[in-house]
């Protein structure tokens, strides 16, 4: 089982509006509502692949309520770590006329330290599972909530590595630098992420840079130019992979669903290093049936099939 | 104790952002959220001032939950009418960059009949309180949930008359005309509702066409030009009133405060006509010191003062 946690998780509220002027009064229907946050996501696709996949997220307040009754209704195995502070919303504005998302992230409310307690401790109890609830990898994705210690992430790939199970990081900044620094198995961030943590703006050269850092292995993922992944016991090569073409759809859940990828291939318990040709394949396969998708969390059945059209290069 | 019934309350969302672009991705604070909807408002106004009121509100869901809390640490008299539906939601950005609002009204969930039947019911049976809780002038405000009859407005007018109590209307459209043919005691359209119900621009003949169709009064609000007001007894007088300046502000809201005033002022039982000047003073410096107000439903401390500077005239 696949365990993603989601220290800042979002209710995702989705308006459709058609013209959305500043300062306008618009009539609009009622939203979609959705259990958001990037480890969320990632235990969607998971699910959806036939993957078992549990989502540890924090709730509270009735933001919260609303967040773990949607997680019931979607059928995804989930635990939910009680909070003080209200759980944040992400407002969507999808613009039909305009064919643009204007997005309101809101921080989120800042976690006392019995609850980032509470959080450690709920997942190293998870770690611990034996039996059909044994976790085969770990993943924390997301923004950490205002305040809380940049160490947060690197404290549960510690754990995760004390019960012999690898983890992957979707952070960026301090949290993403730590978690290289204790050697965490497979980074992810996007070209912006990336120079944000690293300060340089060569894909290559920004991801030996958190090989440097610590980290084991480092996928880019570059929008429409695919992907590339390094590895710490081979950082000269460079291993690329794309699609022939640029596909059109919402690519929020796109980094979510290459995580989602990489966590499977590192899952896999095979003897040996992991496949990387074969995880960025699917990387970049489900990525792009992600961008397919309406929803983030969300693969386009064709994720099988464009499997078969990603272009590898090595450099 | 003056009664407001708010048939499609809503939980105001309210975000402050610097500069809404659209297409764009912002991170802002949580925002600040409130139990709203007009009838609402105009509870808080009159409790601000010191008159007994009580608001009937529906609530359903999460969101209703949200504003069953807020109502309740707001410490406002209220009675909630458990639904299926989920509240609606009315998200306010606004823009401290630019100095304008966004807003996104959902329009609401509709009510099964028997969920009608029991606001209904509710209001019936507050109607019918003797002592303390005897009510002294009914308010009914707001649009109304989708499918709901035209009528629901009048029936409870109707309610009201049966038991002796007067009734304010601020409705607009079908809603407005059926209360108006069931002789409710005052009406309140801003100059678009008035034109949207009656097709005449002109404000003196619009209130004239609202008392053709059974009106008592009808006060029409015209934003920083005033107020007029106009009664079936005496159709051919038009009181106006104004502020010598305009006054800048928060608008949203300012509605709910003339509702308020004129609500005092039908409640006042002394035996006669309503003091149609007085109201009209009233009207106006409360609605301007909901201008000078951050938020709707509060009323700026200077809304006493405010009344000496209303200028009145006759036509």
């Amino acid at each position: 089982m696949i365990l993603t946690v989601t220290p800042n998780p979002a209710i995702d509220v989705t308006y459709a509006v058609d013209g959305l002027a500043p300062g306008a009064s618009l009539r609009v229907d009622a939203p979609a509502v959705r259990a958001g946050g990037k480890g969320v996501n990632v235990a969607r696709v998971l699910t959806q692949v036939g993957t078992d996949a549990l989502a540890v997220v924090t709730a509270g307040g009735e933001t919260g309520r609303e967040l773990a009754a949607e997680l019931a209704t979607s059928g995804l195995a989930h635990r939910v770590v009680p909070v003080a502070g209200a759980t944040r919303r992400s407002v969507a504005l999808v613009d039909r006329a305009a064919g643009d998302t204007t997005i309101l992230n809101e921080r989120g409310t800042e976690l006392a330290a019995a609850e980032l307690d509470a959080l450690r401790a709920a997942v190293v109890e998870l770690l611990g599972a034996e039996g059909p609830g044994r976790v085969s990898c770990l993943v924390v994705s997301g923004s950490l909530p205002p305040g809380a210690p940049a160490g947060l992430d690197a404290g549960l790939v510690t754990a995760a590595h004390d019960a012999g199970v690898p983890a992957v990081v979707d952070a960026v900044g301090p949290p993403l630098l730590a978690a290289c620094a204790v050697g965490v198995d497979l980074v992810k961030p996007n070209r912006e992420e990336l120079v944000a943590t690293t300060g340089t703006a060569d894909p290559v050269a920004g991801a030996r840079a958190l090989l440097e850092a610590g980290a084991r292995r480092v996928v880019v993922t570059l929008g429409p130019d695919g992907m590339i992944v390094v590895d710490a016991d081979r950082p000269g090569d460079v291993l690329r992979a794309r699609l022939p073409r640029a596909l059109r759809g919402n690519p929020t859940g796109a980094g979510d669903a290459a995580v989602a990828a990489a966590a499977v291939s590192l899952a896999d318990r095979t003897p040996g290093q992991p496949d990387l040709a074969a995880l960025l394949r699917r990387a970049v396969a489900w990525s792009a049936a992600a961008v397919l998708a309406p929803l983030a969390g969300e693969l386009d059945p064709a994720y099988r099939a464009l499997e078969r059209d990603v272009v590898l290069t090595r450099s």
